[in-house]
């Protein structure tokens, strides 16, 4: 049975803060580094293997995968570092505290702009500060697909392309794969993988660095994968 | 000013106890991590930055690779790892210590066969427990060129063909280069960058963590770079 693994990254320290995070580059807090190397630990334990590794290009994906991968002994593998497995970009939003947005909108707005699949936070304009066009780790997206503010919608829009485009096609390869995103790039990919409804896809939750697996079977008389099982692997 | 910028990973554990090492995948030892480190802030406090890193697929330069750019903020930028950027394959001394083969075979053969730029180390075999074709990370090399037992020569025709062809056009695109290899790939390419000859190239040592850097500017008329300067940057 092949395995799919899908890992969100470890706390942050804004995580840890309760701030509103998306794109701002916040590094893994001292706990969320041991998640990580803990599930590692787990991963190797369970003999899990991989051929290739999909993150984000936000630092705490990135480390999360390393602290993963050098447990696993598999450092050497290919790690594709990519824009499109990034969290959702919160707007505004970035940087408050969630609890003074709550306070200050009410909680009916407040688990909108968390929760619901196709409302926007308030967007941030080309000339803020934390734009990422800005960024040089952006300067090879064209601007108009830079996100301001981001629904979940708008998310699940740049992450499926992807993975069907260029993830898919290693699935197809038999190649074992790792994918460690973002509560919100992964609720994509979940959407997308057990086809979720817009309604329902409120109420999922992912865990950090508790790994989900979808196993699956490759049919090739239409390149599909099946999904025959999903399971959270808790030590 | 550009700058060329070639690091030796830190200290293994196997530099550590003075064993001959080659491909053999040794971690780096604790003290090898801290030094990692602090190259990565040191080369942060006089502004280095990166585009991309070459580096080769054994763990201690992977490691190494990924402790400095943590210390840079540059995690996000594409990591290359090749083993065409590996260290010279020991042959059969690898997993030896040093003063036991110094002892038993003597000083000249010793010597000659650490510091020679022709001669080959005892060679292992296909059927080797230790044939680096067995390992999955090198089974997309074609069988014949897969080392069993370096000279410094044949290390040189392997690291440099990768560095005119992959690494010398990025170079040509402005793009900032970090190199971070072994004692003997690097040997390699200061042998090509400065021309040096083969008797020469015997005497250069080149020590862990302390970064080469090579200052140079573009020819655009013929595309080569022409070295300016060159030195190593102590704290």
């Amino acid at each position: 049975m092949k395995k799919l693994v899908i890992i969100r990254h470890g706390e942050s320290i804004w995580n840890k803060k309760n701030i509103f995070t998306g794109w701002r580059d916040i590094k893994l807090s001292k706990k969320g580094i041991k998640e990580a190397r803990k599930v590692g630990k787990i991963l190797k334990k369970k003999k899990f293997n991989f051929d290739i590794a999909y993150t984000s290009l936000l630092n705490r994906a990135i480390h999360t995968t390393w602290e993963i991968l050098y447990k696993l002994n598999l450092i050497w593998i290919k790690i594709k570092k990519t824009w499109h497995l990034n969290e959702r970009h919160y707007g505004k939003l970035q940087g408050c505290k969630k609890n003074e947005i709550l306070k200050k909108y009410g909680k009916k707005k407040f688990q909108e702009w968390r929760r619901s699949y196709k409302i926007n936070p308030p967007k941030i304009n080309k000339n803020d500060k934390w734009f990422p066009g800005k960024e040089k780790k952006y300067l090879n997206i064209k601007k108009y697909k830079i996100p301001k503010g981001e629904s979940l919608l708008d998310t699940y829009n740049r992450v499926i392309p992807y993975f069907k485009k260029k993830i898919y096609k290693n699935i197809i390869k038999k190649k074992k794969i790792l994918i460690v995103a973002h509560g919100n790039s992964i609720r994509a990919l979940m959407k997308y993988i057990e086809n979720i409804s817009d309604n329902n896809i409120e109420n999922y939750e992912i865990d950090t660095t508790v790994p989900l697996i979808y196993e699956y079977n490759i049919n090739y008389n239409n390149n599909k994968i099946n999904i025959i099982n999903k399971y959270y692997l808790k030590k």
